[in-house]
């Protein structure tokens, strides 16, 4: 089913959300999507084996493609001009809201499988709840990428457990990797104030809600792997409000530099 | 259709080819497929617009693809136990006998969509020939990427004819390309000295049949885009025997680097 076919493109009509919720809603989803995309995309041609080289490829393909469905409805909910490019290149580093764990450096190729298990199997079930949003549009883009996130659990889980459960050196390094990457998985179940009110009117699932289902895929696949789970102490925020460690402006360099200085590449 | 399901997995005994000519054959069509992939990877992340990071992407991972085809059927063929990852990552450079259009450097959009055009409008009637082979892990290879190659043509026609078509800044860069990278066609309808046995015995295609094609081809697209051929000077060769430009060193740094560190990722 195209985009284009959804029943009614005007947002407010159906969920009486809030423009100003709905846009940046639907903007820290494309950002999420497009910071950890972008992370996977280095390791095209980097990764230690073909197969696994292509496999990072098409993960990455597939979380810039739903970006690009997320960016594109949020520039069309501004209605201020600005395309998916503008919202994906043309933002200052205090301007994306995506995830702290979206931006982390990829480091091994464990702590790069880590970061997505940890990710995927909280995104799987928010797309399935974000099936259901009265918002056609969002119901929409989560019934495409659910299927994707679906698949993307499989190597991230099969590969924490290969390595975890590996020899002494590949379990240490992913359980250093998950001790890591720990404090950034409580941010996934806060909502930000404007995403509350879409919360409730059924715009938006709830993040708490979600829980249960990430606890229960991390635990399942931890015990496989015989990795210990970390105990949940302090834990990391502030990617929602534009405050991002040092490694968000390098990747953003990297990703801009092209589009900025041929912006619509309109020579 | 597997690879597995293919008749007979013996080479020799379909083609009476030469084993010393059939290896370092299908290791050649690997190494076109792989530096050429590994070029358009360097783009993830990094394209101006969201969607052709996407499509550059897609383009490398067909690549990289068919790479793996070939360098599994070479190591089968060679019977060293090298594997396909030690065939596109443990050999030194002079090893290496990709055509040199392959791994000359991106430059910018404009050069990378010519660079394309060229080798596609090639390697596209080639793979069409090399499904006659009487090699049938070849043919079935080939059956599968010269659909590939045949959809590969249509962005690189495309974005030719818009380019050339296209701004006086554009027209510019496109010609440059062109005129640039013009020298490293030669390349690809030349036989090496073990590839004509295969000729003759029906293994290979023969590549001088393949020029009415490519002309045909390159004529159509460069009439439309306003792009003036360049004159048949002197072109280069060397690709085929291992001798490289400054370019392939850096690019294989950069590609083999992880495989060396963590050979097999067995940590």
């Amino acid at each position: 089913m195209s985009l284009a076919s959804a029943p009614n493109r005007t947002p407010q009509a159906q969920t009486a959300a809030p423009i100003q919720a709905l846009f940046p809603y639907t903007l820290s989803l494309a950002d999420d999507a497009l910071i950890l995309g972008h992370r996977l995309s280095e390791w095209s041609g980097r990764a230690p084996m073909l197969e696994e080289d292509i496999a990072l490829s098409n993960l990455a393909l597939d979380l810039i493609g739903q970006a690009r469905l997320f960016y594109a409805y949020a520039g069309e909910i501004e209605g201020n001009g600005r395309n998916e490019d503008a919202l994906a290149y043309l933002r200052d580093e205090h301007a994306y809201t995506n995830l702290l764990i979206a931006e982390q450096p990829n480091g091994d190729f464990a702590a790069t499988m880590v970061r997505h298990l940890l990710y995927a199997a909280f995104v799987h079930p928010y797309f399935q709840a974000l099936q259901q949003s009265k918002d056609p549009r969002l119901a929409e883009i989560a019934a495409k990428a659910v299927k994707e996130m679906a698949y993307h659990l499989r190597p991230a889980s099969e590969w924490v457990i290969r390595l975890g459960d590996g020899t002494e050196e590949s379990h240490r390094r992913a359980q250093s990797a998950l001790d890591d990457l720990w404090m950034y998985t409580g941010e996934m179940f806060h909502l930000s104030n404007g995403e509350r009110s879409l919360v409730q009117n059924g715009a938006a699932p709830d993040r708490a809600a979600i829980k249960p289902a990430w606890d229960a895929t991390i635990d399942r696949v931890l015990a496989e792997a015989t990795l210990k789970r970390p105990p949940d102490r302090w834990m990391q925020t502030g990617g929602r409000a534009g405050r991002h460690g040092e490694h968000l402006g390098h990747l953003l360099a990297d990703m801009q530099v092209l589009h900025r200085a041929h912006p619509g590449a309109k020579w």
